[in-house]
C-alpha cells in the first residue's frame, strides 16, 4: 500500500474569518432572506469581528457602515458573502483579489444549477479565476457556515454553543434542520457546511478536513450528487476509519434527481454503489433527515452496544405491542425475560392488565423507588443489552389531568435512568410519544433536556429509536 | 351462495346508555386512573344522564352519591363500569341481572390474559352468565367507549363534537391516541370501542354495527389478534364493502405477539393471511397508529385520486429533492410539468435557485396573486393528479424572524388552497414540518386548523402524506 496520492489541504483558516464584507444586502428593513439575512444571522450568535456592508446608494443598513465597494473598505476582509445577481460575481470576485481577501462564500445562485450553458460557463470560470488568485470559494447557491466556536452562523436561532458534531450538507435548508432538529436531542455541532453547487471546495475536501478536526467527533452528511467520485470515495473511507459517519443520500429515484441537478447541478449517482462505498467505508447510510439526527444523537450519547437485546418498559399495553414490533421490524430482539428477572419485578408490578416477561407494561412506576426497582433488574438482566424507557406527555388515560408536579418528577425520572445506565454500564434511551399540544410539547422539551443533561439519548417514537440502535449495530460491524 | 348464517346484532343501545353505575371508585381525589378517571372523563364530556357510584362505606365522591350496592339504587341503570378486582365481577355480574342492567363494560383486568387457567376459567364462566341473563359485554381488561353524542368519553380531553369516523379498538391506550391524534387534523369520530380480551362482543360485533351504523363513514381498527377467524373476516368483507376500511394490525412478531397475548390474551395469528383478507374485502393494513391517523385523514379529506402523478410546491431546495424521493419511495410519481405549465410558472418564479419542473421549489409566493399564479397551473396541469403543499413553521432560512403577520398569511393561503383544490377539481394536501418549539407548534396547530376547516388535509412530513396518498390509491384498486 502506497501513501495516498491526494494531500489533506488545510481548510482550517476558512473557518475562524477575523472580518467578514457582505455584498448584496437590502437596504429594506427587515429582508429576512438573502444578505440581510446573513447580517442578522452573525448578529444574533455574536460574531466578534467587524461586519462590512458593501451597497452601491446607503450610507448605513442596520447600523453597520455601508461601502460603494469592497475595495473602499480600509481595514482587512478574510471573509465575503455574497448576495449580488450572478452577473456581478465576476466583478466582486476581482474586489476580492485586489482585497487579498481568503474566502468567498457565494450564496449567490443561478449557475450550473439552471442548466443553462453560459452560467455554467461562467460558473466554471469564476473558479479557475479563483484559484489561480488563492481564493478559496463556499457554493455558489449554499448558505455557507454555521460555526458556534467563531460565533458564524447561517440562519437565525442558531445556538452559540459547540458541540461535536460536524456536518457537510449540500443543501443550506437541509442543514438547517438538522441544526434545528438536534437542539432538543441536546446534539450540538463543531462545524456545519452548507456547500451547495461545490464549484471550488467540494465534499471530499471537507470529509477530509472534518476527519482531522479536534473539535468533531461525528460526522453526518447530506449529499445530492457525488463530484469526483473516487476523491469522494476515498474522503468517506478516511473520515470512516476516524470517526462515526453518517450519510443521508437523496436525489435516489428519477424525480428525486431532476430536483437535484435543479437545486445544485447535481448527478445524483447509483444508491447501490453509495450503499457500497458507505458499508466499504464503515458509514452508515439513512434514509431521512430524521434519521440523520437519530444517529448523530446514538453516536453521541449511546456510542456502542453491546448486542440486539432490548428491554421495554413503559406504561400502556397497546404501546408495549406496537413497541415490540417496532424493535423487531428494524432487526432488534425483545426476549423474554428470564424467571429471576421476573420474580424481581414481580415483587414491584401490580398483578392485573400489566406484564412482566418483556415488554414490560407497568403502571407501578409512580414513585422513585418502583421505578428504580422495575428498570434497574431490566437493565443488569443478563440477556439485556439496552434498556428503552417510552412515555408519553399530554394523553394517555391519565389524559391531562396528569399530576400537576410533572417538572419535579420527570427531573427525578431523568436522574434515575442516569444512574441505572452508569451502574448497568448498559445504554438506557428514552423514547417520548408525540405531543401534541404547545403545553405538552413544553413538558417534552422539559424532560428531553433533563435526559440528555443526564447523558440520555431521547428519541421521538419507538420507531426512530429501534432503527438508531439497529444501525449503530450495524456500523460497530462495518466499523474498520 | 346462501346468506350467512349469523345473524347481525342490533348494538345500537350500546352506545345511548341514559344512566350509568361505577363500580371501584377510589374513595381519594384525584384517581387519574380507574373508576375515578372514568367519573372525571364523563363529566369532562357532560354525560347527560345521572352517574351513579358503588362504594362500601363512603357516601358521596366528587359530589356523586354513593351506594353500597348496585341493587340500592332506585332508578334505572343502563350502563355498568366496572373497576373492582376480577374476583368481585361475579357477585357485580349478579347485581346487574338483578338491576336488569342492559350492558356492563369490565374495566376490571386479570382474566384471561394473565396466563392463569383458573383466572380464563371465571372469565368464561363470568360471559356465560350474562349472555343467559341478556347483558352483554364489553371488554374485560379494556376503557369501553368513546362516543361524542351520547356524550361518553372513555378519557379525559375527548372532544363532544361528533365526526365520522368509528374506531374498533383492542387497545384503550391506541384509542385515546389515535383521537388524540387525530384532533389537530380536524377527524372527529362517531363511536370508539375499546374492547380488550373481547370476551362476549369482539372485533367482528363492532365491524358489522360500524358498517350499518349511519353516523360512521370511514372505519378504522386497531387489533392485536384474531378471534373466530371466519366471522371477523365476513365482517371486515361486509365493512369494506360498504366503507372504506383501515387496520393497524400487531402482534405481527415473536415479542409483539408475546406482548399481545400478556395484553389482551390474543394469539396473534399470520399476518401474511391477515393481509391477504384485507386485500380480498377491500380495506388498508397499514403499520403503524400514525399512519392510521393518516388513512382516517385521507378518506376524510382526500376521497379519491385520479392518479399517482403530484405535483409538489413549496420552498426549500433540500426538501424539494427529499420530497421527490420520499414521493417514489412511496410508489407515486412526480413527473416533470410540461413546456406551458413551466412557462406559467415562469412569469411569478424568480430566476436563481428555485425550480419550476417538479418539484417546483420556489420562494416566489410571498403575497396572495403570486401564490395562486403558482398553485393553479399546478393543480390544473393535464398530467398531474394531486397537489401538495409543503412548508414549516419556525425554522428554516426565515428562522424565528418569519413575518410577525403569521396568522392572516396562512389563512390567506389556506382559503387559497382551498379554492384551487375546488376549481381544479382535484386534491390539494398540506405537509407542515416538524414543529419543536411550544410556539411554532402553535402556530402549526392553528395553520392545520385553517385547513382542515377549509377542506384540506394535512399530514406532518412528506413521507407520512406520500404513503397515505399512496394507499389511498391502492384502496381505490381493491375496493369491490
Amino acid at each position: 500500500m502506497t501513501a495516498p496520492a491526494v494531500e489533506t489541504p488545510s481548510l482550517e483558516f476558512i473557518f475562524h474569518p477575523r472580518s467578514i464584507a457582505i455584498a448584496g444586502v437590502s437596504a429594506k428593513e427587515n429582508a429576512g432572506f438573502g444578505g440581510g439575512g446573513f447580517v442578522q444571522s452573525l448578529m444574533d450568535i455574536g460574531f466578534r469581528g467587524p461586519i462590512f456592508l458593501i451597497h452601491p446608494t446607503a450610507p448605513a443598513i442596520r447600523g453597520l457602515k455601508c461601502y460603494k465597494s469592497l475595495r473602499d473598505i480600509e481595514d482587512e476582509v478574510d471573509y465575503v458573502i455574497s448576495s449580488v445577481p450572478a452577473r456581478h460575481v465576476p466583478g466582486l470576485l476581482e474586489d476580492c483579489i485586489a482585497k487579498k481577501v481568503k474566502v468567498l462564500h457565494l450564496f449567490t445562485a443561478g449557475f450550473t444549477e439552471t442548466g443553462d450553458a453560459e452560467r455554467a460557463k461562467m460558473e466554471q470560470s469564476i473558479v479557475a479565476r479563483a484559484r489561480e488568485a488563492g481564493i478559496r470559494m463556499i457554493g455558489p447557491n449554499c448558505m455557507g457556515l454555521y460555526v458556534p466556536a467563531s460565533r458564524l452562523a447561517m440562519m437565525g436561532g442558531q445556538p452559540p454553543e459547540p458541540g461535536h458534531v460536524g456536518m457537510v450538507s449540500q443543501s443550506g435548508m437541509n442543514a438547517g434542520e438538522f441544526v434545528r432538529y438536534a437542539i432538543p436531542r441536546g446534539v450540538r455541532c463543531s462545524k456545519v457546511i452548507s456547500f451547495g453547487n461545490g464549484a471550488d471546495l467540494k465534499a471530499a475536501d471537507f470529509f477530509d478536513y472534518l476527519a482531522d478536526d479536534v473539535e468533531t467527533e461525528i460526522i453526518v452528511a447530506y449529499l445530492e450528487g457525488i463530484q469526483d467520485g473516487p476523491r469522494l470515495a476515498q474522503a468517506i473511507r478516511k473520515a470512516g476509519a476516524k470517526k462515526p459517519v453518517a450519510i443521508l443520500k437523496s436525489g435516489r429515484t428519477e424525480a428525486g434527481s431532476r430536483a437535484a441537478n435543479s437545486h445544485t447541478a447535481s448527478l445524483a449517482g447509483s444508491l447501490d454503489i453509495f450503499e457500497g462505498l458507505c458499508r466499504q467505508a464503515g458509514a452508515i447510510r439513512v434514509e431521512s433527515l430524521e434519521a440523520l439526527v437519530d444517529m448523530a444523537t446514538t453516536f453521541q450519547f449511546v456510542k456502542e452496544l453491546r448486542g440486539p437485546n432490548v428491554a421495554v418498559v413503559g406504561g400502556g399495553g397497546g404501546a408495549s405491542v406496537l413497541a415490540a414490533d417496532d424493535l423487531d421490524a428494524a432487526g432488534l430482539k425483545v426476549p423474554a425475560l428470564l424467571p429471576e428477572t421476573q420474580a424481581a419485578l414481580a415483587k414491584v408490578t401490580a398483578e392485573a392488565g400489566t406484564s412482566i416477561r418483556n415488554p414490560i407494561d407497568t403502571m407501578s412506576m409512580a414513585d422513585e423507588e418502583s421505578f428504580r426497582a422495575t428498570l434497574l433488574p431490566c437493565a443488569t438482566a443478563p440477556n439485556i443489552d439496552a434498556v428503552i424507557y417510552h412515555m408519553g406527555v399530554g394523553g394517555g388515560p391519565m389524559g391531562s389531568r396528569g399530576p400537576s408536579n410533572f417538572r419535579s418528577r420527570v427531573e427525578k425520572q431523568a436522574e434515575g435512568l442516569a444512574e441505572i445506565q452508569k451502574e448497568s454500564g448498559k445504554p438506557v434511551v428514552v423514547v417520548i410519544r408525540q405531543s401534541l399540544t404547545p403545553d405538552a410539547v413544553a413538558q417534552a422539551i422539559a424532560f428531553e433536556e433533563m435526559c440528555w443533561r443526564s447523558g440520555l439519548a431521547t428519541y421521538p417514537s419507538m420507531s426512530r429509536a429501534a432503527h438508531a440502535l439497529a444501525n449503530l449495530l450495524e456500523w460497530q460491524r462495518r466499523r474498520p
